[in-house]
């Protein structure tokens, strides 16, 4: 197993004036890539007049990830517009051997999305024209770009949305949602990436474009190679335009927010709300009273439904709204009678936005709290909620919190720990067990944010090392100089 | 482009006696693998002793396709039991250099799974063991050789169904299903393979095991190496495993089959009917008053309705059957009243069965029309019936048959062209007209069943030649040897 990167001192909290660059915080070493220059720097210059940022405050934002737990030094920020300029760059940058960092909204888990040293910032934030859509088949085509809000506020009007939502949605770029394969709030009802997106374009590390941007739902001719792309955080290709598949708006949403009394009920009412509610449940998220009280402290929001140690909130998505609420409410008259729920609300449309936001809004609820321990894992959901539990035991008061929440009905936990600082004692008290808890289990180490720079030396207690080793060659042959992302998703070698 | 391979002389119809032999009909070369000797089959009877076919007239079978198109002269059949024995005969034949061609039910339509000069089958018939299915989650984990219709009635008894569903459900392996990504009839509903197989165990062609077999919903440490896989046809390793995600068996399934006066109504029948049946819809076939001939004159089986150009079998599935059978009426009440549809039935129990067979039994009814020249396109669904009508027109009298049906939710399009007897100047009006009509509409000349053998030099015409070249990579470094089912899949160098 490769050697585990940890922190080094003291990283700050989220109020901290300054990141420790991610360099210095861990024990990593620059790879031998070549040095920025003034003649490069010219050399972006004409290729893309005015979209070359190089100034240290202008560059700073795209060197620090969402949690500002990770930061980069790097000098330069590239912002093409089209295929070819991006091109234009990757040959430039794969013959002078140096390195890129594919950036989309920065809004990544795992600090995969920013420089660890001083890589080219490739930022798609210019690159987001909707291509086509078109109405009779869903399929959209827009380069990689486009806010995944913005794309579905464009698809609403035409009564589709898309396929995936996250809490995210404001600042991510599908470009980035489909190098990491983001999963989200919808994955329940639409499935994942992989099946939804129909093609891609991407350039490689080489500056040649591969153009698989196919807008059809059934291709079978030759190998699948745009499946390659997805999830590899930027590592082996950079996303230019996607083609994806995106359901009709349904015409009727439902909310409902309920209390259980132990995490079997939890469970329990999963099942039965699956086989009464059917083909209309479109999300079962779980969460903990532990993450309602943070987010009520926090962000004095209040929760429609109090007392109870578990709290579900169920969505439906469907055709017809009277069908839909008759499936709901004798869904909800079962789960009450049988006790399986305790105490429960089903959202009118204003009450409906607050329930969703109580979920979305627990990352950012945890920021407040302290210094965040991010855990994401993938489990049997028998055994989603023992890992809290073990956890709280085993850490005890050298916690602040532990707690438990994600997407119950696709398996994944999300398990955060906070504490009033970042601690050694504390991070050597949750790692290696957490890991090792999963994969005792033969659960994932991360269901959904990628392994990123954070988590890469933790692959092999999800993967075995045979097939390491055969991505390890995947991305030799694809990238021979490995100037794309260095330093992300696959372990350094021992 | 690389050579296009043509027969040499008239193959004979499905009722001959004999199929002449793929590598002298095609101007097809042996390339130099070893040739079986006594020793090798001596070896093979260690590793699985009363498992090892060779008497000509037992390993006929395996030499020739459901179509009874391409013969391969192979001596040897192996029927392995695990992934041990699997990794064993191919550790042996990557170091002796002898060719294997891996085989699950033989039912494909492109001359993939039986051989073309030599090559050993591995034939995965004794592989069909279910490993495992868990209740909570529905993923059901099994060996390769699992026929589809027993895992279906297996996961009935529980509450479940296969994600997938096609007309050779009584003889295909689950594993040929996903190393060719069949299709079918639920797609529509439940999506490709791409987002339901949740792992694979493949044994390469060095005799390696990849253990990728997680039974996870989500998992994203590292590049999704098992995606290669799928849809690969066996010729970057042999699948000896699978992880599925299997849906909740739907309370309710009901079958609609309409009339339609136009083409341009199918189209605008399918619009409506998405709306209207929003989640329960799942299926939306259609086919030509051809087709129906094709099945009454054929195979006996009389219409339940009659006398118009297109018919539409609708399939709904749902969870409440009042609800079901509420949405379906409103529909079909609006279809007739806009005269969308002129003429329909919603089966009964009874009736449903016969609708659907009528479906699933057009390929069957084609094959007693005469020699069969099978397409299988992806086109924009709006463009989807004008291949049927230029077809037609072009090849006039010439023809005797031709007609159009298919999974119109996909845009997924069977054309079918019948003459007395295989006539080289037919097939010289049939391509590359057809491949070249579907090229300019950016379709796929294999929607679903792949390219094997017959099709593999048509890639070029839905892959641009970049993307030929990185598959020809993938299978460089994955087989270098070029053991794995050769002659298939990607195009012979030029």
């Amino acid at each position: 197993r490769g050697r585990v990167l940890r922190p080094r001192r003291d990283p700050p909290g989220r109020g901290s004036a300054e990141v420790v660059a991610t360099s210095e915080r861990y024990a990593v070493r620059r790879l031998p890539f070549a040095r920025l220059g003034d003649s490069d720097v010219a050399f972006f210059e004409r290729v893309m007049p005015g979209r070359v940022v190089t100034g240290e405050e202008e560059v700073k934002p795209f060197n620090v990830d969402w949690l500002k737990s990770v930061r980069g030094c790097s000098q330069l920020v590239l912002k093409p517009q089209t295929t070819a300029e991006v091109s234009q760059v990757l040959r430039y940058c794969h013959e002078r051997n140096l390195a890129v960092t594919p950036q989309g909204g920065n809004t990544g888990l795992v600090g995969g999305s920013v420089p660890v040293f001083d890589e080219i910032i490739l930022s798609t934030a210019l690159m987001n024209r909707i291509i086509s859509f078109d109405k009779v088949s869903g399929i959209l085509v827009c380069q990689a770009g486009c806010v995944l809000e913005r794309l579905n506020e464009y698809l609403e009007e035409q009564g589709f949305i898309m396929p995936l939502d996250l809490g995210a949605k404001g600042s991510c770029h599908i470009g980035g949602n489909v190098a990491t394969n983001a999963g989200g709030l919808r994955l329940l009802r639409y499935g994942s990436l992989r099946g939804t997106v129909l093609g891609l374009e991407v350039v490689l590390a080489d500056g040649s474009a591969l153009d698989c941007l196919a807008s059809l739902r059934k291709d079978n001719t030759g190998y699948d190679l745009k499946q390659l792309f997805i999830g590899s955080e930027g590592t082996l290709g950079v996303i230019t335009a996607v083609s994806i598949l995106c359901p009709q708006k349904p015409k009727a949403v439902n909310v409902a927010f309920l209390g259980c009394q132990s995490f079997a009920k939890v469970l329990e009412t999963f099942t039965t709300c699956r086989a009464m509610l059917g083909e209309i449940l479109s999300a079962y998220e779980f969460m903990d009273e532990k993450c309602m009280e943070l987010v009520e402290r926090h962000l004095k929001l209040s929760s429609p439904v109090t007392g109870s140690p578990f709290y579900v909130l169920i969505e439906t998505s469907g055709s017809n709204s009277t069908h839909d609420e008759e499936k709901l409410n004798n869904f909800l008259e079962q789960a009450t009678a049988s006790g399986l729920v305790t105490d429960g609300t089903v959202a009118t449309d204003d009450k409906k936005i607050k329930a969703s936001h109580l979920r979305e809004r627990i990352t950012e609820a945890l920021t407040h709290d302290g210094y965040v321990y991010k855990y994401d894992i993938s489990l049997p959901v028998g055994k989603l909620y023992d890992l809290v539990t073990d956890m709280r035991v085993r850490l005890g008061r050298s916690a602040r919190n532990v707690v438990g929440y994600g997407h119950l009905g696709d398996g994944n936990l999300h398990l955060n720990v906070t504490s009033e600082s970042y601690s050694h004692s504390l991070l050597d008290a949750i790692e290696p067990f957490v890991y090792e808890w999963t994969a005792r289990c033969s659960g994932s180490i991360s269901a959904e944010h990628g392994l990123g720079f954070k988590k890469k030396q933790f692959i092999q207690y999800s993967k075995p090392s045979e097939a390491v080793a055969l991505m390890q060659r995947f991305k030799a042959m694809l990238d021979p100089k490995g100037i794309l992302n260095p330093y992300k998703t696959l372990p350094s070698a021992p």
